[in-house]
């Protein structure tokens, strides 16, 4: 593992200096050889496969191993959109002459060594590797045993797309040991690794959080809400309630959470709530749900701190805007929050109080994704606090340098 | 301990909304606060002074432990200057909108509530505290036993202040004991605690790095160098380095390393190592350097890993800028780093690859602090790579939150 951690370093110093040009050929070049390979990658997927069936894995984690066609050339293209994105490594961020002369540049610089601990997605060796590469970082992918196959097959592909770039091919590794000895050794490598960013499940993320010794860029879980507020446009609220809920039910924008203003409920509770049962949700509701339609269910106190990541949602009506606020910063994971209303000051106060990474208004929180924010791909959404919060793109893997531009200046005093 | 982290969770969701306006009325009040309780702050700081000497504590301790009527007005004066800084809470720092309609506006807020772990300086309780507050943040401080009187009587003074403007004054808050224990308990208070930011010496650096579970904004060590490139100005070399070790040895932007180009050794390294020789300065010298000046000493392998903050420095010669840059690489801290030449190609080189938060041209060392760079007062220069790098004023305490403004967006497929 020290090795794996040394070669990356060394690439990470090439890598941080290399132009634009030699990075996006070798994600154009990785994208080709993904299109090219497809039939290896898809036999080693079979491996893995095969492997998964034999140890009883369930439907729904083999369904994230497979790789077919269609998958195999959603990478490629992946891999190609990273290419298009403004590379963020050099920009000036700001600069500024002091009295004395000296120009002071904040310029954006690579963070260096990129961790990627990530469980059964084979995609997310591509789609993670080739942001860190366009950013100017190297990266070590650590994917989950059940993958191993599939993931070496891409990792083939982005390495070779290096080589015929001119650059390292060690700037994307994949540790090759699946053993869960690596992950903790992998955690603990301050030297080597500059951040770790941990993709899956949530006793994943709190193995990664109890154990790194290296900061994070993590979300622990999207436990999103979306408020309808007494002064909400009916049509409105009915139509961001159910995209919120149920376009998607397993991404971590997903609404989770729905409180109602009890200045609404006579005309808002009854149909919104009657809109998800019919689409199919269920609903675990406090006594006003209840008493709307006979199919809510009872909501018991841990459905106010459940993501559901499925067609199910907790709702409850609640006295106004500032229980509201109180009740999202105490039972939400500081993701996602909507608010719908028309009355502006109560949105406002909304956006200002709601302590969350991303705030609505009016907007669904399906929203929440680096993509609809017009910032290209994404490695995750980040709900700590520190360096990057929300989606994270090529830009928040980047960190900055400050350069002086002096004449001979020296301090006073 | 859990209770002081209650209290400052609450008191952080007010100070994050708090207008500018009470913030400063608060910042200026405890200024007043401390210039009218100067006697018993001073009589808070002999009884500290007095322990100390009892228990036999060094003379620079007793120094930096020690207040007097100048150093209570720099305390005043510093919150002052606080106070005029701009207000960074609800700066946009972008904002866009998406082809859908969708606003979206990337807004700074505060981070929430900063632990502050010191040692003996009792004036870090108004200038770490007085950032914070600014910037609009909670502070939990934990100062070293040695000055807690001293540091008692300052957070008496700050906690005034924002009563008189109507701010909670649980919003800074020291902590009681003076324990090691407690130190350990609070860099475990994940719930309560966004960053922690230590300040004092190496040791007490290391034990918070290897016992925390909070994000740090942290610097081990400023192992700073100035590299004379064989096409630098003579005179202005010498200006340099002189200032950059000799102005003034003890703070982390001074050099401990100077690095000679062989190109220009003949000429360049004999009146540089004289100069500071002269100004009193010791000087460890590789082979080349000790053949200049008898009073040169034979620099161990120590030498190049060691932070002096005296009046000492290393001194080689290297075989041009690579070497430089590699040797700065392998043996700096990250902190601060500058070369003296009138090549500019080399310059930039220099500045692109040396991999530290400050770097210079033609410019002293001892220029990496945050007044310097025009950002007002700061609490440290950080040397991690994320959220905050080089000097952490009151910007670099916050965080930023998006805000999305939709019309009803629902997102489609």
């Amino acid at each position: 593992m020290n090795g794996i951690g040394q070669k990356a370093r060394q690439a990470s110093t090439l890598l941080a200096q290399a132009k634009r040009q030699a990075k996006d050929a070798a994600l154009l070049g990785g994208a080709a050889e993904l299109r090219k390979n497809a039939q290896s990658i898809m036999a080693a997927n079979a491996l893995d496969m095969a492997s998964a069936k034999a140890k009883g894995l369930s439907g729904a984690l083999l369904d994230r191993l497979k790789l077919d066609d269609k998958r195999v050339e959603a990478m490629a293209k992946g891999l190609e959109e990273v290419a298009d994105l403004a590379d963020p490594v050099g920009e000036t961020m700001a600069e500024w002459t002091r009295p004395n002369g000296l120009l002071i540049q904040r310029v954006r610089v690579p963070l260096g060594v990129i961790g990627i601990i990530y469980e059964s997605r084979p995609n997310v060796t591509a789609d993670a590797g080739g942001l860190c590469l366009k950013s100017g970082n190297a990266a070590i992918l650590r994917g989950g045993s059940e993958s191993i196959n599939s993931s070496g097959a891409i990792m083939d592909c982005l390495q070779a797309g290096l080589r015929q770039a001119g650059l390292p091919q060690e700037a994307l590794q994949m540790v090759p040991v699946a053993d869960r000895a690596a992950v903790g050794h992998m955690l603990t490598m301050t030297r080597y690794i500059d951040v770790i960013v941990p993709r899956g499940g949530k006793s994943l993320i709190e193995r990664v959080i109890n154990e790194s010794r290296i900061p994070l860029f993590q979300h622990l879980e999207g436990l999103c809400h979306t408020y309808v507020d007494g002064m909400a446009d009916l049509e409105m609220a009915r139509r961001i309630v159910l995209n919120a809920k149920m376009r998607r039910t397993g991404i971590c924008g997903a609404t989770e959470t729905l409180l109602i203003d009890r200045a609404g409920a006579a005309t808002h509770l009854a149909p919104i709530i009657r809109d998800l049962l019919d689409a199919g949700c269920e609903v675990r509701g406090d006594e006003s749900v209840r008493a709307v339609d006979a199919r809510v269910v009872a909501a018991q106190d841990e459905d106010w701190n459940t993501e559901y990541l499925d067609a199910i949602i907790s709702a409850r009506v609640v006295d106004g805007l500032d229980e509201a606020i109180a009740f999202i910063n105490r039972h939400g994971s500081q993701h996602t929050d909507s608010i719908v209303t028309n009355d502006a000051a109560r949105a406002e106060k909304f956006l200002n109080e709601v302590n969350s990474a991303i705030v609505l208004h009016n907007a669904s929180t399906q929203f929440a994704d680096g993509g609809e924010f017009g910032m290209g791909a994404e490695i995750g959404i980040a709900t700590g606090k520190l360096h990057a919060r929300g989606p994270v793109g090529v830009e928040q893997l980047t960190t900055y340098k400050y350069r002086v531009l002096g004449s001979g200046q020296v301090r006073p005093g």
